[in-house]
């Protein structure tokens, strides 16, 4: 039976990807020897970390004046960064979820931070509005996806100030105008590669303007001086990212995927707007995540969820059960996910409203 | 022809680490799924954790107490999390070496440092003795192995307080007392798997005494407390790096491992201190690596120093060009690295000295 892989995280990757990944564990660019026993500062790995950051910026269109790294230890090593090499005095924070909430809690050991504005009164099922952003924070931090509540913000925040984005969750699936970002941020293991590898785009004149001593593993300028080498890379995993680059770019770069991706997450919020047995956890179809679409069963029905989760599993649905802070479920479409793998869950979900 | 690997690391793995890390980067566990796109969540994935720190326990004789962690971002961010964790006021280091020099260097951030010792004076060509350790520093930090000069510490110094040790580049190639040690930490890309992974020994009761905040991902307590699952942990690197504790379990463990280990050293450096053409850069037997073989052309044939690196890469010694501080060759003869590419390095050395 074939597998739909809706996992939130680490989550599907293109089939060119694994099969690469795999290759290159056994013979890495025809050395005979693995990617995981060659040395960083060989050429055959320099040549594969050179056209990992030269993608990154083809494929988002980065400026000049911007490096791009790939570090390690996650998004969560981010929100300490952040702050760590930005902020002064005071930043504003967007608290949209969980993962925004632990960056708040980071930089809350450097300095003054504003929550401009929160939706935790809702389990975080929307995203805020008309916000005032202090005009002496030095940049404004929001998180762009929310894997968990299955919200997105598309359209960059107007503000004054630089931006800084957490976008592990969907970065490379649409379009971005880096120009206006200080920092942007992501984990490797949703639209990228294997965890292990975390994406970092900064602007380098946004560097050496704090006080404080930071610690060299944490400077990002350290990191962009020596091109992402300071100290060894998770050499494995940024082969693997630069796997799904390639893919990406064979795909038509992500002005193509973004099409793609309107097109799969409308088929599920289609349906789920539609079929009487489930409702979609974020009203407002503005704030609906295009990569993890979340949902729960209708009031009226809800004895019958351990019953649907069964079904879907046993048609090849994996990975759908929701976070256990939403409950219900939670259909993550990544880039990588087939419109075949979306349209096959809505016809699970379309199977089972006709024998309830 | 056949290859010999020697690169210094990332560097050689078991053929069984390669093969099962391939294999898994397309069907993991008999998912169909990539170890790549699985949630590192699932049980399959929990597994691959669960059984990776309980081999750590296993083969190096951990005693109760103590937690195994797999993280982030290599030994050098070890570096700022030892003192951020275990000094409150004052530590003692020893300065062996290129990266105990970094150590020192991000510990000076959180108190006041004691270097007791130092082999700079001879470009780290020895292992301080006799140095005096004052007996109010909180612990005691030293690298056990020298990558790039070649020296190694075999046996525990023995000191008042707890011993930390950055055993990167010698872990698993012997039998070691935990009990002495406050944390032991390696980055894997050695003796252990894919670089991405870092291995942490870090003794529970060791925690929680320091006055200062510690940021989230660098708190060991929070890391140990989640089992190093509190972010995504780089799920591939782990993977691989379980494979080669099975391996290394199947070859005997670190009892049997040390007997070849010695073996393979005493063929090399019985080969520099018998070929006329060669000179080990580490002159007393009792602080030569058993991981990394340093040597240089004798003073008399060092005009044919480029001519030996041609000559043996010609013969499929890959990666025996030494690091440009210590300068002539390296050879590197990790717990994977066979008997027999040790002699065909011997025999390429035995050849050149003929056509000498």
């Amino acid at each position: 039976m074939k597998k739909h892989n809706f996992y939130a995280g680490p989550s599907i990757l293109p089939e060119f990807t694994k099969e690469k990944t795999a290759e290159a564990a056994v013979n890495f660019a025809g050395t005979g020897l693995s990617v995981m026993e060659v040395s960083h500062r060989s050429k055959e790995f320099v040549a594969v970390m050179d056209e990992a950051q030269a993608l990154v910026k083809e494929l988002l269109h980065v400026p000049d004046g911007y490096s791009v790294l790939f570090l390690q230890g996650g998004a969560s090593t981010q929100f300490l960064m952040v702050p760590y090499n930005l902020m002064n005095k005071k930043a504003a924070y967007l608290n949209t979820g969980s993962w925004a909430s632990k960056a708040i809690k980071e930089a809350k050991l450097f300095g003054e931070v504003v929550e401009v504005a929160s939706s935790k009164d809702a389990n975080f099922n929307y995203i805020p509005k008309g916000y005032e952003v202090p005009a002496d924070a030095e940049y404004f931090h929001y998180t762009t996806n929310n894997t968990i509540y299955g919200t997105e913000i598309l359209k960059e925040p107007e503000v004054a100030m630089p931006l800084v984005a957490d976008m592990s969750s969907d970065i490379f699936s649409r379009p971005l105008d880096v120009s206006k970002y200080a920092v942007i941020y992501a984990g490797a293991q949703k639209n990228l590669g294997p965890s292990g590898a975390t994406l970092v785009i900064v602007k380098d004149d946004a560097l050496g303007k704090v006080e404080r001593t930071i610690p060299t593993m944490l400077d990002y300028k350290i990191h962009a001086d020596k091109g992402s080498m300071f100290n060894t890379p998770s050499t494995l995993a940024v082969f693997g990212c630069l796997q799904t680059l390639i893919w990406l770019k064979d795909q038509g770069g992500v002005e193509a995927i973004e099409k793609v991706n309107i097109e799969k997450a409308s088929i599920l919020y289609d349906e789920l707007d539609r079929n009487k047995l489930f409702v979609p956890t974020v009203a407002d179809p503005e704030d609906r995540s295009r990569m993890n679409v979340t949902f729960v069963m209708a009031p009226e029905y809800g004895e019958v969820e351990k019953e649907f989760l069964e079904f879907a599993t046993a048609r090849g649905m994996i990975g759908i059960k929701g976070h256990r802070s939403v409950g219900g479920f939670r259909a993550s479409i990544y880039n990588a996910m087939p419109t075949d793998s979306v349209k096959a869950l809505v016809e699970t979900m379309q199977e089972f409203e006709k024998i309830r």
